[in-house]
């Protein structure tokens, strides 16, 4: 189910670079549209309907912004932003793993504190792109840990072509992509939807 | 102007550590409460009303959340925030400066894409914490560089007892810090707010 909205914002403010590379800072990741992230949550709200969210659950730093209007969606529910490096600041009880980064080409450790992801814990992870779906695997591991069930994946930007959203959709996982890129070019410039 | 409801969550929820530190994960920067965020920004709103905000500038991560909620109340100005290291997405102009992090205890450097802070922005600052100022006047220095106004500086939790507050008022600056904290004690536990 793909919201027009975001689709078109992307198609208009969208900038596909070399090694496929979409930037959507101008209104995503770095400057933040959060009329859009409130259309974004609601459409969320009403996919997931039904399906008794208790928690968001995010990864710094992208996510926290759309994470966090979205929530208001839902009620209000906690959101949760696993960090991704160990902090002095972060003490206690902890769940983790590792999560390998292509746009950076390297391992990072994900932390989340345990008490703040708990059995019986209905989840929705949201974040904001989704391409071969590692970070998601990780937020997973961490959901497993905690014994919390993942009842939803809410993401921005699926990038269809890289194989991550069909991977955990075989796995059972519902993904509700937002945007669903099937194509990009980065000399022409043309994205082309799913 | 002191916001009771957040001083009231800061005595319930928050724990006291040794080396001055308050954490504050179970409802600021870790787990994230979005209806107290909507208050904060309810409440930073009243306070600079008048002041024409164009823009909400804040950085990763803990202050993403905040300023994306607080946003909805200033219109649904965009919100920016800024970047604490170089990333291979962040190409073009850039404004950049250096922080000194106590808590980490090293200096990292604070990116933000020119195209995101212009000359006639009036811009809010926000933040989860303010203590000896450092991260703030690296974004104060980001919008001197832009050519952009501060026009307000808005701060959950000041801990008045290390002066970066006092410091920024003197300079002319306009702080609205929702709960201000005088002294703390990690043996008893104690928060005492100014």
């Amino acid at each position: 189910m793909c919201m027009r909205e975001l689709e078109e914002r992307i198609a208009r403010d969208g900038v596909v670079k070399a090694g496929n590379v979409l930037k959507v800072d101008a209104f995503l990741n770095h400057q933040c549209d959060v009329e859009l992230f409130d259309h974004m949550g609601a459409e969320w709200a009403r996919l997931f309907s039904g399906e008794a969210i208790t928690k968001i659950l995010t990864i710094e730093a992208s996510g926290i912004g759309i994470a966090c209007v979205a929530a208001r969606h839902f009620g209000g529910v906690p959101v949760v932003f696993a960090k991704k490096a160990q902090s002095i600041n972060l003490d206690g009880e902890q769940y983790a793993t590792t999560i390998y980064s292509y746009t950076k080409q390297k391992e990072y450790p994900v932390i989340v504190g345990a008490r703040f992801l708990n059995k019986g814990d209905r989840v929705l992870i949201i974040d904001d792109f989704l391409a071969n779906g590692c970070a998601l695997e990780g937020l997973i591991e961490l959901c497993r840990q905690a014994g919390a069930e993942v009842a939803g994946i809410g993401i921005a930007i699926e990038k269809v072509h890289q194989g991550g959203g069909d991977r955990l959709r075989e796995r059972g996982f519902r993904v509700e992509s937002l945007a669903r890129i099937a194509a990009m070019d980065d000399e022409t410039g043309e994205i082309a939807f799913a």
